[in-house]
């Protein structure tokens, strides 16, 4: 791994400039008001104290800025991974506070050291066991279970239950006991969200006449503008007298370094869950960098970013924080407000470090139902059942593996349901390609063509079989194809040769190797020979390597027409002793 | 599912004739006689009695006549999947025998219904994850556990540990207490099996002039010579009362029903166990079948077989008996001695029922030495390291997937070897798919003929990157082929247009097609157009049914000629404006 991959910083650092300071700083400067409510939000979504929300804003900031490769992702708390936060340690029993946070950075550090371990391993590529349906799937799912967690904030009640339907159970069963005032808070502040979302862009930029930039930043901007009104109307009324839940007292201070907890017991309890929380982390941190440097013309280097946020979430958990990654709804707003570089997330850094110094007091009036407002609109904007009728109409088996994360999230909770979509995923992945498209192909009269024969009239022989196999052979599909190949050559007696077609075959593992053996050998113990053609260059120099060539009891032949033409025809009889046992050279590269 | 697939048995019982009923009568007195030892043996192997192993042998036999596809198995006890039995039930903390024989029978009712479900749902596919190298590797690690295991019972100590490694140390440990007649007695068995396995053959048929099927099968009975003689000489010696153990009193009388028990809990820890031993021993059953199947030009049906050998399970469940499947050296032996049918399984199984009525005081005398000879020199023939060879050769990831099903299975079981080689495999598999071979192309001059340009001199034009995937596009692949294409054209400024040159591509499931559309818009806000040529008819069908072509910013070509002529030339500056946005609607079907 080269020094720079490891640091982008040393790349980019060196073209820094002042003009490209201000454009990082008015970046810095936005996404910081945006930030600090989201903090509060997700860290009261995770179950911790608002403080390690801004704590977790502070350090995996600056870190990701020396560390990370995308000069547009806005690192920290996000929705996704703080529900899969509470998940995981709402499952460990704890019962005070201070053992929650410290679980919480456990949970971080763990993340953090799996996202290093993958960087330096190389081995992001297991990120890709996560297919699109499945990741769709579980966040739409998610996002419904986080928006049901933060009814109850809207309405003012305590209410839980096990799973998504009894949490909706409880909340129905409690609804008479709902405090009006902190309804009216939290509807007002949800019906102006919604109509920002929908309708607030258009007015800035038809009716004010404002840039297309501008108007997206102070669109996304919304929530603080309801954090600001919604902190005064408490502060002006008194609500918190009178019903409606506040943030409270929010300590000021920038967070010290905290040592982890190393309880083995602990660790290996939240080591799955971490691993999971990493990878879900890292496919929507990388989509999200992905697209932003794509738009400028840029890309981001996964490996990279696995060490970026690797070394994110492992400042995050020393200094009192809990897992963080990369998150969309910012990101956007920094890109769009001009960030040039990871300094401007540094910038951000600074913001939330003098937020926490100086702007705790002024949070004490917040209520819960505007945080759990902006929650709600945030993480519904992540609910997509599109999905359910693309994959539907294009692939069921993806439209099946959607349905189980969807299903299994909501029933079970977010690990089972993530991990039963990835397995369904990979077994139905195994289950499509273990049964692959053989055709059986002849000579288009006229031509050296070979085509389907029940698709085209063709010429074949019935002394030779060929096979045309639409699919890399391997473990999982080798067998099917002795089974196949023995059930044809059983059914029809006159066969004397088989040819597998192999002009579609990219590689040969082992598993299938073995089969290729036990078919030429089992159609030899029945007096049938078998022949290859049209094999691949890379395939091919593999098969030289091991003695298979030298059993096979046909030839490799060039391509599929000199396979017929010396073995379909009716005088290839009596050249048949010569022909067996030999092997061409020959092949396409 | 036909009838004739559930039963097989009305297929070959319409033809049955009498000469038919010799040859299968003759096969299955060859094989009861083999049968007898080998089910004592295997019994001892798994940790049951005696008298188990001999209900395993009855009927198992003669329900898979009736449900199995395969006119050559002999099903009944084998050493591999005794080996597991012993794992699982070690692993209960069980303190009676009647525990043990209890949840013997648990694994072989659940063993059985898992065939059976997986039959009657056509699951048998999910044996594909086994791997060929996954196999042998958990064979040959099995068999060193098993003949390790077998040691102690030649030298007559007890000498047990947890693990291949720290077995073998409670061996050399125990070493000098051994019972030198024990030892006498089972070193004998073993160079006579040895002998008999290398040279027996040789002699019968060159010195003796027996044709070859009748001397291998009388070299694959020796086994019982050994049985027989080693038993004759405890017998005539009174060396039972002289320290060698024997197997002592075997109750006569046939296995009556067994009703299992329905504990939930045993159920729920002997659950992964089962699954385990029934796709281990469905593989090794169904590529047996297929071997022999096919050497007489007959196939198996794999859906049929998991039925037969549930049926198999089930009854050796409710009749006092363990996991069974069938096994390889009976299945030769029945095979070669002539069996045409699965009457003679039939046959076999009314012989070891005759056997367990008459025959048990005479087994009284059979030293377990003789038993642990016979089984070592049969698994030491399972034993195969040329697989270790024969993948570092052909295939870097087999190897490791077989080094650590090996290393796995002696240091940590047989459950946790396979399973980890089972999942290495996939994940390695995905590994090698998640990179897909990408080559950058261009035109052969004077031909219509596209080729990689770091392999051949070709044309190529700067505002032209013409990418062929070699590999169909899916999950695994999809985020790297969105990264490659994002990288090539952040790398190059000139770059106008892309073609993917689609001949390789198979399939492109829901993930590859959400890259595919990202990488689209992606390449349109960086000012590239995209465009696909030679795709494939099935994957064109597919992606008619959304909308992608329709936000295509370029077209799909019907060949990369035609492409490479519209848009690579220096005149088609010109005409970008007409093309981009149109899509042609031919493509190769």
């Amino acid at each position: 791994m080269k020094l720079k991959e490891v640091f982008p910083v040393l790349v980019w650092g060196r073209q820094y400039r002042p003009a490209t300071f201000s454009q990082d700083l008015v970046a810095a400067v936005f996404v910081t008001v945006m930030l600090i409510p989201q903090s509060l939000a997700y860290a009261m979504l995770a179950g911790v104290p608002p403080k390690v929300g801004l704590f977790a804003s502070i350090a995996p900031l600056l870190l990701y800025a020396v560390f990370g490769s995308s000069r547009s992702l806005s690192v920290g708390p996000v929705a996704v991974v703080s529900l899969m936060t509470a998940a995981a340690l709402g499952g460990l029993g704890l019962s005070t506070e201070a053992e929650y946070v410290m679980a919480a950075s456990v949970l971080a550090l763990l993340s953090g050291l799996f996202l290093l371990g993958m960087g330096l391993l190389r081995l992001g590529f297991l990120a890709n066991f996560l297919s699109h349906p499945v990741v769709s799937g579980f966040i739409t799912a998610s996002g419904l279970i986080i928006a049901a967690s933060q009814v109850k904030h809207l309405m003012g009640i305590e209410a839980s239950g096990h799973g998504f339907l009894e949490g909706l159970g409880a909340l129905i069963a409690k609804a008479p006991q709902a405090s009006p005032r902190t309804l009216a808070v939290g509807l007002s502040v949800l019906l102006f969200l919604f109509w920002a979302r929908a309708g607030l862009n258009g007015l800035l930029v038809k009716g004010l006449g404002l840039p297309t930039g501008v108007a997206g930043v102070i669109t996304k901007a919304a929530p603080v503008f309801a954090v600001v009104l919604s902190t005064l109307a408490v502060w002006g009324f008194g609500l918190d007298q009178r019903g409606v839940a506040v943030v409270g007292q929010v300590p000021a201070g920038l967070p010290g370094f905290q040592r982890p907890s190393f309880d083995l017991e602990l660790w290996l309890s939240l080591a799955g869950a971490a691993a999971l929380i990493s990878i879900i982390g890292f496919v929507e941190s990388v989509s999200v960098g992905q697209t932003l440097a794509a738009k400028r013309r840029e890309s981001i280097n996964s490996d990279s970013e696995l060490i970026g946020l690797g070394a994110a979430n492992i400042g995050s958990a020393l200094t009192g924080g809990f897992p963080v990654t990369g998150g969309f709804s910012r990101s956007v707003v920094n890109f769009d407000a001009g960030a040039q570089t990871p300094a401007a997330g540094a910038l951000t850094a600074i913001g939330i470090a003098l937020a926490t110094l100086f702007l705790t007091p002024l949070l004490f009036f917040l209520p819960k139902a505007t945080l759990a407002a902006t929650i709600i609109v945030a993480v519904l904007a992540l609910v997509d059942f599109s999905i359910f009728r693309r994959t539907w109409v294009y692939a069921k088996a993806d439209f099946f593996a959607v349905l189980t994360t969807v299903l299994a999230t909501l029933a079970l909770g977010v690990e089972i349901g993530v991990s039963l979509g990835v397995g369904l995923s990979v077994v139905l992945h195994l289950y499509k390609t273990a049964k692959p498209h053989v055709a059986e192909v002849g000579l288009v009269p006229g031509t050296e063509h070979f085509r389907n024969v029940l698709r085209h009239s063709v010429e074949t022989s019935d002394r030779l079989l060929t096979l045309r196999i639409d699919e890399s052979l391997y473990f999982a599909n080798a067998r099917h194809l002795e089974a196949l190949i023995l059930e044809r050559v059983a059914a029809c007696a006159d066969i004397e040769h088989v040819v597998l077609l192999c002009s579609a075959i990219n590689a040969i593992d082992s598993s299938a190797l073995e089969s290729l053996e036990s078919i030429n050998q089992r159609l030899r113990d029945s007096g049938v020979t078998l022949h290859l053609s049209e094999v691949k260059g890379p395939v091919m120099d593999r098969l030289r390597r091991v003695d298979f060539l030298d059993h096979l009891s046909g030839q490799v032949h060039l391509n599929q027409f000199q396979a017929f033409q010396r073995l379909g025809s009716p005088s290839s009889a009596s050249t048949d002793g010569e022909m067996s046992h030999g092997v061409t050279a020959s092949h396409p590269k």
